[in-house]
Parts: C-alpha cells; structure tokens; sequence
C-alpha cells in the first residue's frame, strides 16, 4: 500500500496509457500527471498513448506524447488528445493482440484508464500477462462521471465531482426559471448509468422538489403506478399551496430499478439474445409482460426494443424515463381532474435530459488536482513493480496537500455476484469490480431522505452557481464526498498509531496486571480477527 | 441626454418598479440599483415593488421593498423576489387601473424593467398619463434574455451576456463530447424569440461546425428543402474526412424565418383568429400550405397547432425546429445511402434544446453591474422629471468605471412598420419599439460568414468555459458589444470636440481665407443636415 520511490536514473521506462470506456472531465490530466512523473525521474522515459483507445492498442496505432502535444489538453475536457474505446477487452484474441502490442512496445507498464468495465479488464489482463510472463504491468485509475467505481480503497472517482456541479447548476437556474415563471414542472433525467449517485449529488446540491432514486424504487419494490401516483399526489398537494411549478429529478438507470419494468426489459433481452426479430418480440413476450409493454405509450414502446449497447447493458440514455413519467402523470391528473378529485389548474410538463452538456465540461479544480495526483501515482506504482493496481488517492475531502497516495489491488475490489438477475445475469460466477450503488443506509441517502417533505412543498432550491476556478468555491467537493467517512487508508494509520501506543505501554517493566489484560484483549482480538477473515465466513453474507 | 442630479433633501420619492415579460438574469439588481439610489439620497425615499408584474400594478398587489428583503436577491437570478408579468398592457382598462394605482400610491415614477414590448407600453403609458395630468413619471429600463431590444441609444440589454455565456458554455461542453465520442451530430436550439442574436453570439463564443440564422435564410429566401440539403451536404463532406460528428446551431426563431413555412403558420394563424377549431384548420389550408402541412412529421403537425401566447407571437419555443430537422436529414442520408450516393456511416442525430437551463443563471459581473447602474441611472430620470425615457448605459464594452449613464426617450427608439407581415400583422400602423434583428453587414456576422467553411469541416470548437466571478474572464464581454461599434453618446461627444475645436479656431482675428472657408463648408452641412432631418427625407426609406 504504500510504496517506496526507487529513482532509477539508469533504467529508462517505457509506459502505454488507454482511454477505455466513456470520456469522463479529467481525463487528460491522466496522461499529464503520468508524463510528468515519467519524465521528471529521467528525461528519455517514453510515454505511448493508444489511439482510439483499446482499438489502438490491439492494432499498435499510438502517439509518442510530448510536452507541446500535452500542453493543449492540460485542465481540457474530453478525450480528444488520443480518443477512447469503442470496444471493450472481450476475446481472447483481443487479449493477445494487447499483450502482442505491450512486448513489441516493450512497455513497463500499461495505465488503463476508466470505470469497473475497465478495472475488471486490467484486473484480467494483468493476470494472463504474468501468467504468460510477459513484464508489463497493468496500472488502473478510476475514472469514469458514474461515481460508481467506489470501495473501500477509492473515496470517488474522476468526472463525478465536475459531472455533478454542471449538471447541479443547470437544475438550479431551471428551479430559479421554474419559481419565476410558476407554470411548469420540470422532469430532468441524469446520465449516470445504473445507479444513482450523480442524482443523489444532484439533489444536495440543487434541492429539487423531488427526487426519485432506483436504489430507494428497488428496496421498496415501488411499480410504475406507484411513482406515478406519488408525483400526482406531490403536484396536488403543491396545487393545495397554490403552487404550479416544480422539479423532479430521475436517474438514468431509474426505469431499471422498477420491478415489473425491469422484469419486462428482461424478457425483451432474452429474446433478442435468442435472436428473435424486434417486430416480432411483443408476440412472444409473456401475457403479463405483454400487457405492461402495450400498456407504455408507443415511444417508450419503441426505445425499449432499441439493441443494446456491447457491454449488455440497455441503453439506458436512449429511454426516455421523464418523457414517461411525464405523459403517465399528465393522464392522472386529467383523470383527476375529470373523476373532480383534483381542481387545480391544468398540470404542464417540460422533460430534459441532461448528460453530454456535463460529460464534455472542463474539469473541476479537484477533478484535475485528483486526476493528475492519480497519474504521478500510477508511474509510481509500474515503478514498483506492482502488477493489476488501482493508482488511489485517499482523504480527498481535506486540502491537497493532505491526500495520500497509494494502490491497491484490483482483485480486491472484486467479488462474484451471484444472486445477480437481470439483464447483466451473463455475469453470474465471473469475478468483477462491480458498480457501487446508492447505500441507502448512507449519509448522504439520510439527508436527502430527511428533507423529503420540507423540499417538496417549500421550494428550498439552492444554486450553487457554476463551476468556479477561482475565488470563494472553487475549491469545494462534492456533498457526497464531504460528508462520507471513506478514508480507508487514514483509519488503517489510526489503526497502527493505537497498536503503537499498546506496544509502548507493554514493554519490559510494564506492571503484570497491564500485560495480562493487554495479553487477554489481543489474543481475544487476534481469534475473533482470524475467524472473520476466513473464506468460510466471508462466504456467509452475500457481497 | 446629460442628467443634472438634483438633491431634492425636503421632497421624499415614492417610485414603483415592475418586472414585465419573461425572468432575465440580473433583473433583481435593477431593484438594487434603483433602491440604493433611492436611500441615498433620502432614507425615506420608498420603493414599491409590484407583486407578479403588470397584474399587481392593476391590482395594487405589493411590497415595499427594504434594505433586508433585498439582501436575499442582490446579484440573484430569477424574478423571484416580486414575480412577473403573466397579462401585458393591453387594454384600456388596464391602463386606467395602472394610473389609478400610481394616483393612490402616490408615485413619482414607475419603472417598467422589460424588453421590446413593455418599453412600447413604457411609452403609451408616459403618454396617457401626461395626457391625464397624472404626475407619474414612467421610466423603462431594457431587460430581456433576447438581445434584441437594441438601438442607437441602447447597446445591449441585461441578460444578454449571462445567457449567451451559459449557453456557450454548454455547446462547448457538446462539442468537446461529440470530438470525444465521434458518433453523433448535436442539433442544439437556442430560446431567444424571433432574432437569431443568441445563436450568433454563441457561435462565435463555441464555433460550432454549423449555425442557421434566421435573419439569413429570410434573406436569401431558403426553404426548408434547401436547409436540409445544406445540412445533408455538410454531412456528406466531414464523412469524405472521416468525420461522423458535429455541432449545429439552430435559433428558436429560424422556423418563422423559412418562407413557405411562415406561409402556412401565418395561414394557420389567420383561421385560428377566425375561431375555426384546431381539428378543423387542417382542412380549410390553401392547396399549397396543406400540401407542406401533410408533408411535415405528425409531432411538428401538432405543434403548429398549438395556441399562441397572449402578444400573437408564435409559440416558438413549443416548436421542435431540432427535431423536424434531425427528421428531415435522417431521412435524405437514408436516401442517398440507398441511392449509392453516400457510402459514409450512419448518420446519428441527438436534438437539445437550451433556454431555461440559461436563463434562470446567476447572472455575470456584466450583467450585475449593468443593471446596477441601469436601476440607478432610473431614479436620476425620475429626479430629473423624464416621463416616456428609457435608462441607458453607454462605451459597454470598456471597464465599469468608463461607463457613461444617460437616458433616452422611447419615442426616439421607435417606429412604424408599414411593410410587416407574419404572424405580427396587426401592429400595422402602429409605433412601437420593435426588436432589433442580427444585422447582416454587420461585424459580428460577418466574423461567422467569414469562417464558414473552416469550421464546418476543422473542428474549431472554442471552450470559453463556465461563467465565472473571479479570476481571468470573470469581467469578458460578449464578443458581439466587443466587435459592434454602438458607442452613440460617445459618438456624439467626439462630435461636440470637433466642433469646439474649430469654435476654438474661428473667432475675432483669424484670417478672412479660414473664416471664408468655415463658413461656406459649415453653410453648406448645415442645409444638408436640415434636408436629411425632414420628414419627408426619412419616409422615403422604411424604417
């Protein structure tokens, strides 16, 4: 975990940095980070970066970086300077095309850059490398805008922070419009992926009217129907305050954590593995699935028929869930209205969908400050020798200055999912880094789910204004990460700072009552430490 | 147009301000201007801010406005603090009961903060009180996202800056996210009315591959036909260079500007006044208006249908122009693939809209101290006994403190328009102050005309980044008040020292030859300028 500089100065090395996955802010100060390290130690160092990302990599198309190629990518957004994967390390072949391209390279080390996808490929690829012995070895850094790639050993990964503030800023000035123009609910959807963090984030910073995240829909088992009710019974009690505007905020992968839609999304993907024809799927679906499918209106009829993206997931951008809710709820509340339940004015809606105009920001002040520290470390971590790490950056909430450097093993973020259903259910019995999801049990979930009622009905928007690179706020994190207790490594040092403190009161000439309590407590420890560490136990509760 | 400040201790000001129109980042700071103003001069000076625009002035809806209720809004965005107009000034009654509040609240002045129409009804208003002996001063001051309240005596209006620089920041960040991603083309349509300002604005901030300015294509009479073989062609050339990604502009006002489509709106228009219901209109269209109306895609069908607002504009924001465009051109790509004409890949369309997610911004530094001073310069017009002025801050485009505060009178900005036709017909006749449209030889289009094709094929997307309040760019301008030369007072200034100067040389012993020759060039200017002041001069060209 922590690892000693060798400052080679004899040895020159030679790196291959890939933008795997979706370009995320950030990104490039990777590459900078890496090339400073690189060339601080030794000047003729030589930092490779693939083209086009994996693609470049299996059919060795590269650019030397320099220092002028680096210095109009520096704190830029994007993944322009050498583009990013549209495949992803699947076959074998693909896998001996790379470990082909890093032996002709001979390169020390191999940095891939991205979310879990990505991890769970280094974590691959630095095993058939040693199991084939060949010397490079495989660096990850967490960087994708999801904020999914989170554990113990990574507080948040790079994008997260500035995905978050653009987006949280643009909710903002639409709560500040919506509270001006008093005529419009607004249904914004966040790109994010399966889970919800950017919208939990989101919500802390902009507080929306309303905010419906998937964990919280999956752990309830709440139906279409049900959201839907509950947004009608939000508008009417608004409508009750006189109130006729509003902002409720969805995550993309929110139409995924309904039950019946999910089981629904399922089936449809079963049969277009099996190769059943789009236009005959509705046929072949089963009485209940089909009467949901029939009951969406076409659109949504159509988006959920759209071929998935590679990696199996659905294309989840591509459904337009607030569109959905929208038209559900405007239906109810006609219904409302019509049945004399609801006699307030006439509900409108106004949908966005917010994702590219965030996902292509300039970084953050913290997602380049974060971002390069990461580079410098993957250097360091090729530098020792260590092969299948995560470059991690730790205590990330204090100033820069306090952070701490570090790695850790990828195979241990990895766990196997085995109750896992739905449409990634291909993964059963594979190792892999999986996406964190909301803890509902978590700070940030508690206070989100303790202003539930004062936000609706109050109208407590909070603009935190754009993404500033100087002055009062440029510095600030995310809320999610300030008030998350995640520095894994800072507890394991205060952990060692009271084994030190036992170890100077137990020493020759300590009293006998001392060392026999001492003695008793950490034998008592070491058991129960012990036991809980076995694979026996470990396998007990599901991960 | 040079303002005496009279410090009127004995007398105290009772002045009333109202929003009109739609919110506008900086409009809470023209209260702040107007309410420091106000205090400075005599701490029991009141302002009355009107509750929710026009209808509180008719109803005597309002607040008095204190140094803590404004403490929550100075430099906020949003109309928040007393709402906005929802009904504009038409009717007689309304008029009365707006002069009857200013008799029974005794105002001094009642400041109008809006953009075209409300300083034309800032106007009328001046006019029938004067009429009535009413001592009500009405002061307008311009405010309006839209960039087109815009004439000799005013350079740019409030809102302006903050909008287009939020808008540019997101079509940047689109840019950065199609160059990253390399799969999509971006149709992005901006809110700004019937002028093509913001979209020309942002092009220049982003340089974006393309940008359609309504102004443009009313000129040169395109069809909708031509604008989507343009775009189709503009495709076909960056797949030749391997390049299936781009960033088009569209104004929300570009669909009233294409001929044959404003035709038929304009036909839709006339039978919706007639009372003919919306079912029915489709069949009373004449022969060629029904035949673009069947051609045109189902959901564009509806929404030409929809009502208009209560000013008979068109309900542009409601038309999707993105959408029947991305249609329009996703099915000739179908068609020339087919036909063998175009080999490149598929051609993929993602549509935005931007309006809301801008205008409800915090507003810039610009916009912060433009409105300042414009609340200000106010309640000097009003001291000053103006009634029908318009408040004007001039030499914009240099720092705060070069600033010139000067007012105008709103019968100098306006006009008649005898040829207009559209959906505006029935302002023939009448004067008003009618938005200013993107001049087409002027410099700022100019710059885009000229760099056409280079950013069409090149990717020369520019990144001015977020709006920011400190550091480098905080105080920038917009490029468009940056390259304009509106400079009028300062004009007329550099005018008045030439003609002190050469006071300066003719007097009591110079030479008969300098006499001679002053006096028979200053002769002579002096008929011309009479001549080309006469009415009968300036009819012979519309206005």
């Amino acid at each position: 975990m922590f690892i000693p500089v060798t400052n080679n100065f004899e040895y020159f090395f030679r790196v291959g940095v890939v933008f795997c996955g979706r370009q995320s802010p950030g990104g490039h100060n990777v590459i900078a980070g890496l090339y400073d390290a690189l060339t601080v130690h030794n000047h003729d160092n030589v930092l490779i970066g693939f083209l086009g990302g994996t693609g470049g990599l299996f059919s060795q198309k590269f650019i030397e970086v320099t220092e002028d190629a680096l210095a109009n990518y520096r704190n830029q957004g994007g993944y322009g300077m050498i583009g990013r994967t549209k495949d992803q390390l699947r076959s074998m072949e693909q896998v001996f095309n790379a470990r082909t391209a890093c032996e002709t390279l001979a390169l020390d080390g191999l940095v891939l850059v991205g979310g879990c996808s990505t991890s769970t490929d280094a974590a691959h690829l630095a095993e058939t490398f040693a199991a084939a012995g060949c010397r490079t070895k495989v660096i990850g850094v967490p960087v994708t805008i999801d904020g999914d790639l989170k554990n113990q050993f990574i507080e948040t990964d790079v994008g997260f922070d500035t995905v978050c503030k653009v987006n949280a800023q643009l909710i903002s000035n639409i709560s500040t419009d919506a509270l001006s123009a008093e005529k419009y609910y607004y249904f914004i959807r966040l790109m994010g992926r399966h889970a919800s963090h950017i919208a939990l984030e989101c919500a802390l910073q902009s507080q929306p009217n309303m905010v419906i995240l998937g964990e919280a829909v999956a752990a309830s088992k709440t139906t279409l129907f049900d959201i839907t009710k509950q947004i009608c019974d939000a508008i009417q009690a608004r409508a009750e305050q006189d109130k006729y505007h509003g902002v409720i905020l969805l995550p993309e992968g929110l139409i995924e954590s309904i039950p019946e839609v999910n089981a629904l999304l399922e089936e449809i993907h079963g049969l277009l593995k099996q190769g059943i024809s789009i236009e005959r799927i509705p046929l072949r679906l089963s009485p209940w699935a089909s009467a949901l499918f029939q009951f969406l209106p076409p659109f949504i009829r159509k988006q959920f028929l759209l071929e998935r993206e590679s990696d199996e997931s659905i294309v989840n951008f591509q459904i337009e869930t607030e569109k959905l809710l929208a038209q559900l709820v405007d239906t109810e509340m006609t219904r409302r209205t019509k049945a004399g339940t609801y006699k307030g004015k006439k509900f409108n809606a106004i949908c966005h969908f917010f994702g590219y105009q965030a996902r292509g920001s300039l970084p953050s002040n913290f997602d380049v400050n974060y971002a390069y520290a990461l580079g410098r470390v993957a250097f360091y971590l090729i530098d020792a020798q260590l092969n299948g790490y995560m470059a991690t950056v730790t205590n990330l909430k204090q100033p820069v200055l306090q952070w701490r450097c570090g790695g850790a093993p990828i195979t241990a973020m990895m766990t196997v999912k085995r109750w896992l259903k739905g449409p990634g259910v291909s993964q059963i019995g594979k190792p892999a880094v999986h996406p964190a999801t909301v803890d509902l049990k978590g700070r940030p979930y508690e206070l989100v789910a303790n202003n539930t009622l004062l936000w609706l009905i109050d109208d407590l928007y909070r603009n935190p204004g754009p993404l500033q690179f100087d002055g009062p706020g440029a510095s600030c994190r995310t809320i999610t990460l300030s008030v998350e207790d995640r520095d894994y490594i800072g507890r394991i040092q205060k952990f060692r700072a009271y084994l030190e403190t036992v170890k100077h009161i137990v020493k020759p000439g300590c009293p006998e009552d001392v060392l026999k309590a001492a003695l008793s407590s950490v034998a008592s420890l070491a058991e129960i430490l012990s036991m809980m560490s076995t694979p026996a136990y470990r396998s007990i509760k599901p991960f």
